[in-house]
């Protein structure tokens, strides 16, 4: 098995990652996390808010409907551009990504380069494929009683614009000081034609964005200290290593033409390289379509000089399923006697396990009892196991990444100690009670 | 203005929550919450996840897809009876919702009925009515490269289901001792003819579901302990007053078929009782629903007695929405010469507000600055305000709920105490820094 394989394979066997729908045979693109998956999921979404809003005095929160109003799409140019090109076998009628068959084909590869590559339907073999067509990707539904094309609307296909379109309730309500920041969590909805990679190209995922509102002149020096931001946070808050981090300037070419500059982080995943998260300069450009598509001014009036302007935007954007999977990968080891996920302390489902020796001596058990409940006090994410035999309580321990587990023995309860077993050296200690 | 209008004007000018899409004339159903609403939104379902998972030895958490593969709505009935009755105006095409035009209707209303009321179009005035049709709440959306009745999905009415059709696999991945409980937060949806009563009738709405397992001879014992956490959960939690909750048994005959026992917990809202939450007694209906649907066994084998059979299962489920709602109407209070949130400690957006008594004296300033560094790395939750006067910042800070104020005036330079002033008894009291 490939290593992602491993993480996926470990992911559904400890409870972390579960196939979405999974008891009706799946539903492709969509994933659930399961206990321990929620577990690790919180501790980055909490640490990402705890470290992005809560500690700053820039940074206010938004927490926006899925389901916008369409003109939203409009403005954005999503209703437009948001397409893939979709290829068709007139054979088979099986539709595929087209840039996806072959290779070295980008998003807007035409009909004619397509059918130079004399690729064959992965389905029925054939050569016989309708035009390329473009394929929105935006989830549409119907609000309302009446199902026409009045009530069509969307699932967002991304978090920001629910940040944006209330940039001008936020600045009338709290009257922030320029720079600010606007950061949202929440799902997304893309309608991928082919869904793959586990979790990184889903149909559903949760991102994590902030909208950072800055002067424009100052614009350049925001994102700098909004680039060396993310690099702490992923490399210290999230404890991904270093050298698995990768910026990617994107060149002028191939950045939005609004785009002033654009930071691809990339990620060392099992299968290579991949987008981790993206910092984007994305200028005036989206506050501009609003207020053309909305007509209402969105410029903002400096408090001590009186002078009014549309503010230039920094965007950090990251899905928490690469997050998710970053921290996995980075975490995953596999060596000859045992599976283990090292994450750090502040990412582990679980601090402790605290466990007895043997099950069926009731003055260990509760002796045990007694050391679990001191330390769910204290640390709250604390689990218990009497299953198996120690050998394999360590080896799930190791599997869900939980850095101590705690064995109370016939000494201990003589000597008021117990066995510390340390999940990364394996070593064992013997610490009292107290001293937990 | 009612008091709910007051409320909905104060969420809006305090940037608690904004109607959703509001810069292009809104989305009907939808509400955006602002900086103070995720604040205060954050902590109510962060405190709901610690008191109810966390803190708990016998529940866990699950995070599933929003779409689910559509026999899931199949097995649990939503596709035939998700309905609302939803009746055409043949003059003008209005639609309506039948049972909400007149009173005393239920869902059940028939055609005949409806006409014997006389109701005339609340759009034309004229009386010519089509049949009562059922109208599926369910948005509708369709997966994949291909719209056809194959790939039609639907976005999830309930999180319920996300737990349910996830049970299998939480039990063969971290088999839990019965009772248990598996806990989820997230997103549902309801299309919702005519959205209403502010967030409490959203088209999109945040649930926190509980599905409790349980053996089926306990199922009674362990809704009684469910039902009295609620109660110490909302009154103490979340400090909502006992005199406005009630406990609505509700008789047989309006109870689903399959429920052995229901209680709606209603709060006293500003326009009146309403459901908060409720807790059901579901016996084995899902997962009977789910083990018929999907061929797969969904039984649970005791651990000690080798019995198996499919656990009855008892749900406590509150939305998020009607909790803010809740705890907003009760910590609202208008008198003669104030608007106040007395929202409890650990609910308040912010803990402290710290200001310098005048803000062009630079060493007032910086000795603010300094008291508010130094509460801000102990408590977090802090802001700062040097808006105005000070009278104006605590109308301010009494409206969004922040229990102290700080202010540093020229004593504060020379004795290193403070004012300190209670939101609550606008009492004021001289205090040294380093008690704060």
């Amino acid at each position: 098995m490939s290593k992602l394989e491993d993480i996926v394979s470990l992911c559904k066997r400890r409870g972390f990652i579960f196939p979405g729908s999974d008891v009706y045979g799946g539903m492709a693109g969509t994933w659930d996390f399961g206990p321990l998956g929620v577990m690790l999921k919180r501790n980055i979404t909490n640490l990402w808010w705890h470290y992005w809003v809560d500690q700053r005095d820039d940074m206010y929160g938004i927490d926006a409907a899925i389901i916008m109003n369409p003109r939203t799409w409009r403005a954005s140019g999503h209703t437009d551009t948001f397409n893939d090109p979709l290829i068709e076998c007139k054979e088979c009628h099986s539709r595929f990504r087209a840039d996806k068959l072959g290779d070295n084909m980008n998003e807007g590869v035409t009909t004619e380069e397509f059918l130079a590559k004399r690729i064959k339907c992965p389905n029925c073999g054939k050569f016989n494929w309708d035009e390329i067509k473009s394929f929105n990707m935006m989830f549409e539904t119907h609000v309302g009683a009446v199902s026409d094309e009045n009530s069509v609307a969307y699932l967002r296909p991304e978090t920001a614009q629910g940040i944006f379109t209330n940039f001008k309730n936020v600045v009338d309500t709290i009257y922030p000081d320029l720079p600010f920041g606007l950061a949202q969590q929440g799902k997304a909805f893309r309608n991928e034609i082919s869904p793959r990679d586990f979790i990184l190209r889903d149909r559903e995922c949760s991102q994590m964005e902030i909208e950072y509102f800055v002067k424009p002149a100052e614009g350049m020096k925001r994102f700098e200290e909004l680039l060396a931001a993310t690099h702490t946070f992923l490399e210290e808050t999230m404890g991904l290593p270093e050298n698995l981090i990768h910026d990617l300037e994107v060149p002028e070419e191939d950045r939005s033409f609004y785009s002033k500059r654009t930071v691809d982080v990339e990620f060392d995943y099992p299968n290579g390289r991949e987008e981790l998260m993206g910092i984007a300069y994305r200028t005036d450009y989206d506050l501009s379509n609003i207020q053309r598509e909305s007509g209402k001014n969105m410029e903002y009036r400096d408090k001590i000089t009186g002078e009014t302007f549309i503010p230039h935007v920094i965007e950090p954007s990251i899905g928490v399923e690469r997050l998710f999977l970053a921290v996995l990968t980075s975490a995953y080891l596999e060596d000859e006697d045992r599976i283990v996920l090292r994450l750090p302390e502040n990412l582990a489902p679980y601090k402790y396990c605290v466990s007895p020796l043997l099950k069926n001596k009731p003055e260990l058990v509760a002796k045990a009892r007694e050391v679990y409940q001191k330390l769910k006090d204290k640390y709250t994410f604390v689990t218990w196991d009497d299953s198996g035999n120690i050998g394999k309580r360590y080896k799930k321990q190791d599997e869900i990444g939980t850095p101590k587990c705690v064995v109370i023995d016939f000494d201990s309860l003589e000597d008021d100690s117990v066995t510390v077993r340390d999940r990364d050296t394996t070593e064992q200690t013997r610490v009292k009670i107290s001293e937990l």
